[in-house]
């Protein structure tokens, strides 16, 4: 079936026990980072793990995710501004000890975060040539999501902390970035030295919503 | 900050060189496997991957996936009669060797996966209080899209394969299992011991879909 030479095949990698172990630890002290250090982080890192990022799964092997990294100080400007009155809306949402408590949750790291990247889906790739997205085009963003937590747990893996930043207008951060009308915001992640390393998600030790027992989310049929 | 009594924290993992290399290699390993050997795979095991899933990060915190292990015969073949109807359609998208071509694709494992899991979004739970998702609502669907990630690969470390089947009809498959309403289908998944173990994506062996240098994903701004 293949329509070219075959290469020689690497030897298949096993996963010890070991491994298994650490990649839970991995999996577990993942975290949304929002407090960085004020400390700068290579190009060649960010771009090791945008490569990575490049193997995650995707709808026909469509690849829709594009990468914008954000060194621009006004787009920057912009985007924190559409944060920040996102956020002040989101509060009138809430009343009462809730409203307080969320007002003094840290929601993004956009003050200090060395390096920051917008991610974008392509709605309509020419790669894939469709395939497999004709009755659930939603995909599309699902990969690039994927890619995303691929690029967050080698990020963590190598001591580098990840936020996804998700109150903003996603129009405001396209304008900001002058990006093609064919592309979707899926996420605006800021990336650096964590502060603080914890193996609790931050809205839980804060009080705004615990981990539940994945017994509640597992059904049969 | 915190409002009820700090546990002691475990100590913080450091992740050596050789973790990050086999991490790399499980990121290259994995693939989206529709080809599965004619052996059960236990209960155990597929409970510890969905525990697992349920480390993945999610907007608000919100824990917003909702798993259903498909056992039922003839929802099985129900939407099972969804892909071939499906697939059959989006045939008719494609001309003269593409269509030859996508003719022979495999495309799901349906036929013989000893493990099916449907993986749906709760579009609107109580979990998280909405934080995060004002102004992308898409982040719901995002977060269950990680979590099938975070499956994927622990299963490949496993040995297990996953393949994600799209081409359904999303109706269909939620009346199949009897979903409630507020359920959102993301992906149906095929768990399994795979047949063969390849490094690159089927897609792409077959002609279909190269995978390209992750240079032409990224940009500056």
């Amino acid at each position: 079936m293949p329509n070219r030479p075959v290469a020689p095949l690497p030897p298949v990698p096993a996963f010890d026990g070991a491994f298994l172990d650490r990649l839970t630890d991995l999996f577990l002290w993942r975290r949304d980072v929002r407090r960085f250090r004020d400390a700068p982080l290579a190009d060649a890192v960010v771009d090791e793990l945008l490569s990575l990022a490049c193997l995650a799964p995707s709808v026909g092997n469509s690849q829709p995710w594009r990468f914008v990294k954000v060194k621009d100080r006004a787009a920057r400007a912009r985007i924190r501004a559409s944060f920040e009155s996102c956020n002040r809306r989101a509060l009138e949402n809430y009343e009462g000890e809730r409203a307080k408590l969320y007002a003094t949750l840290k929601l993004s790291g956009l003050d200090r975060a060395p390096v920051q990247i917008a991610v974008f889906a392509e709605n309509d790739p020419a790669e894939g040539r469709g395939l497999g997205r004709a009755t659930m085009p939603e995909t599309i963003g699902y990969s690039v999501a994927m890619a995303v937590h691929t690029l967050w747990i080698a990020a963590r893996a190598r001591g580098v902390g990840v936020g996804w930043v998700s109150i903003l207008d996603p129009a405001e951060v396209a304008k900001a970035l002058d990006a093609p009308a064919a592309w979707t915001l899926v996420g605006y992640l800021c990336v650096g030295w964590p502060e603080e390393e914890h193996a609790d998600p931050e809205l839980e030790r804060h009080g705004w919503q615990d981990r539940l027992d994945p017994r509640r989310f597992i059904f049969d049929k």
